[in-house]
């Protein structure tokens, strides 16, 4: 029996229509072996390029029936959504730029030597090769940006995989308009339309993960859910890179210096980072370490104004809905934990957002208090006042790993090298895989110098999910020995027709 | 009760002297507290940039007794010892020049952009930091370029990451004096000698993958037992990036063409490459396959002359011996399988070089031939004979990954792309990380464009374990954002005091 796959409008708990049926181990290998068959045609960079720029310029094309699809099935409201599909295209255009470049490619070249010491050295020639079908898990809180069109599936068309991506419950009519959209531009580009595959279903991305054709996933979700998976791929016969991204408390401290200058617009400047998009950023700032004292209380009372002033918002689903109630209600509950703005029920279908204060010495050492060393989804975030930087190093060495760790420091401890903030600095390095000062770690910029990647479990691997080197996760390394020059890609040949950027004989050229 | 670690002579069998005592749980964790203890000493680059020198300058004043003591308790034999030991300082001092280099760092700079579309973009910088501790598994065949002081300690600590090594049980007094020369060039460069731990052990190298203070794993050695400890690195709590080299076939296709030329010259090429070292190397051509007819029966003669005046030798060890007798006899005994130069006992101790001989039209499609496919540790090699490219076809689709793939191709056909040799080479890449043309897959030059990994089994990650960018496997990206130029790591700062060569706002710098 076929299993419906039903868009829902998380505004009303009301189907909207019924958009697919979930797919059956034979439709994932359907989808497997069609996206396989493209690998060939993907070898030639122009064509990746032409598909990823083809496809952002379709994604504009449909963008108001996508957006519309979109806001009603994830209540993610049309501003944010034009705004993530914007970033979707450029993401697209910026990976044909990395494509078209080559210095992905990371070429190296070593001529024969036969008098190197310690003994002769043959010619070598070292470029990166595509990895095969990469599957793609969507994310629910980004229907385009970190789902069928976004960063995975763009950095691996970029690197030459084919991609099947398992689509989100939470927006399956967006995943299949914009699946449209990719196998349209596969198609203007030459490419075969199983270039891209979509599957829905739960069972479908445990099947898909363990397809012997799959060479690699990525993952943007929960922890449970990535870890399953990620468990998944390691366990096959031929293990698989697993590329997850599941979950990150992103730390924020606040110094004293800070506070005492500007404890009002740090408070403010929280709300809206904790509430933006009712909270539900994977780089959401959920724990905040404050000074004791006047200048936190100062700052506390900013964020109290500015958070009680937010409205409440509807969450992505509703079951998503029930785990904010009960992470608040179970958090909220912890002796000594006071709730200034309590977040929770906002009415039918919404939440209100809301924040939590507990003193850094309640929370030392006691693991009832590791509650709240936990992500929770939605608009909450718990303000942790500190005493001392003893206090505050005991807090941040219960952390894991986390996407981001912000720091905000006063206007002379900035200038200062080898100081206290050096030190935290150090500290927040350790924890995250980038470091904000004075800044809110919502909102990721697509850049080449962008990292959106931590230790564990902010990521299952050391890579990142946005950004230029996104497609490292995708290219495996080949090196050829000694080949004649009609036999080597034409990257690798001495007069570099594609003009790409390498490294020959130790000398960086372009 | 303490465990004796006993040197054994693998030419008499005899216990030669008890070197340590097995590690418990305890000794595990205290190598592991006293590396981690020295990670923050080790982020000056120039700090690591003189142990790297030191311990290689050290590696060559002791080499007498190093080489002696190696021979003694692995049989490998002063000469080849030698070159290891030279290769081993030249690999040291290669990463120093990496760490003094800085490329390895993968800076990227974006400068801050309030007019990039479709957002604003902050200041973005970012380089890569060290992982943490690194367990290394040394490598019965390499008792020093695979082992204490071999590929994966260098670029452990070149990329700032103090290293607990696992020794090998076959060579624990050259492990022991090995880590001893690292111990003082760690101290003579201001470090603590706990930088590099050594533990002895079975038990011990179990407990040392799963520590929580381990950050990654490099192993070299057999499928079953890394597969194990990679097994045991997904499955902590926090999983740990295990870089394993674990076995490969290492194929060789003769074309016909190739055979026409030159059958002799490469049957006799083969017979030293499969013998080389007793067969121990992890390229060890293991599977030739060669065109059936007149020209390949003259490869077949010509191995068979060069693989019958070729001695007996001594394996590393009697369990190293036993397997190999077993796994010539199990391969030898398959229906179709002849033994022009049978393999086997070579007299007490000993080994005996030879190779088998199969149709691959036998070999198609049948399961109990897949023992064919499989390394076998020592030197045996199975030449298939094939009647056509699609049986040549069939059996190159069966195997799996593999650290190299090599071409012996003529004339005429090297000089010709897109032809049946380019066809060829484009199978080769696919099976493989390393690929020649014309040569022997064994002697692997230490040189920034090798690459020594494959797919798997050949690796358990993309890696490679030789060469420069075998760094890579330490590090992980951070990436600061909007950060104050005095609180900016030098390689990040807009002035790049240490002159590392950076990609800045997309443009390649030195």
């Amino acid at each position: 029996m076929a299993v419906p796959v039903w868009s829902v409008d998380p505004r009303t708990g009301k189907q909207r229509e019924q958009v697919a049926v979930e797919a059956t181990a034979g439709d994932v290998d359907a989808a497997v072996r069609a996206a396989a068959a493209a690998l060939p045609a993907l070898a030639d960079r122009s064509v990746r390029s032409r598909l990823l720029r083809g496809a952002a310029g379709l994604l504009e094309e449909d963008a108001e029936r996508i957006i519309a699809a979109a806001d009603a099935e994830t209540a993610l409201g049309v501003p944010r959504l034009t705004g993530e599909l914007a970033r979707t295209a450029y993401q697209l255009r910026a990976f044909a730029d990395v494509v078209e470049e080559g210095g992905f490619l990371d070429v190296i070249i070593d001529h024969a030597d036969p008098d190197a010491k310690p003994i002769p050295r043959p010619d070598l020639r070292r470029f990166k090769v595509p990895l095969g079908v990469v599957a793609v898990y969507a994310a629910s809180n980004f229907p385009l940006a970190f789902s069928v069109p976004g960063g995975d599936t763009a950095s691996a068309l970029a690197a030459g995989c084919p991609v099947v991506v398992k689509a989100h419950p939470d927006h399956p009519a967006t995943s299949a308009l914009c699946a449209d959209v990719l196998r349209r531009a596969a198609v203007a580009a030459g490419l075969p339309d199983g270039t891209i595959g979509l599957v829905h279903g739960f069972e479908a991305g445990v099947a898909l993960v363990k397809h012997p054709s799959i060479a690699a996933a990525g993952f943007t979700g929960s922890v449970p859910g990535g870890r399953a998976l990620f468990d998944a791929a390691a366990a096959r016969p031929r293990p698989i890179p697993f590329h997850g991204e599941l979950g990150s408390l992103n730390p924020v401290v606040v110094t004293e210096e800070a506070a005492a200058e500007r404890a009002e617009q740090i408070g403010a400047g929280l709300a809206g980072s904790f509430t933006l998009g009712v909270g539900q950023f994977c780089t959401k700032p959920g724990l905040v370490l404050a000074p004791g004292g006047e200048h936190g209380d100062r700052l506390v009372a900013a964020l109290t104004g500015a958070a009680a002033g937010a409205g409440p918002g509807v969450l992505l689903d509703a079951r998503m809905r029930d785990n904010f109630l009960k992470g608040v209600a179970a958090r909220a509950g912890l002796p000594g934990v006071a709730q200034p703005v309590p977040a929770g029920d906002g009415g039918e279908h919404a939440v209100r957002p809301g924040f939590l204060t507990v003193a850094a010495a309640d929370l030392a050492g006691q693991d009832a208090y590791d509650l709240l060393l936990e992500e929770c989804f939605g608009p909450l975030t718990v303000v942790v006042r500190y005493g001392s930087a003893a206090e505050l190093a005991a807090v941040l060495d219960r952390l894991p790993g986390n996407l981001t760790a912000t720091a905000h420091l006063g206007a002379e401890e900035a200038t200062r090298s080898g100081g206290e903030a050096a030190e935290l600095l150090a500290r927040l390095t350790a924890l995250a895989g980038r470091v904000l000062v004075n800044g809110w770690p919502t909102g990721v910029a697509v850049a080449p110098a962008q990292h959106h990647g931590g230790p564990y479990p902010a990521t299952t691997s050391t890579s990142t999910s946005v950004g230029g080197t996104a497609i490292e996760r995708w290219l495996r390394p080949v090196a050829y020995q000694d080949t004649p020059p009609a036999l080597l890609p034409p990257e690798l040949r001495d007069d570099n027709p594609p003009g790409v950027p390498r490294r020959v004989d130790g000398v960086l050229e372009r």
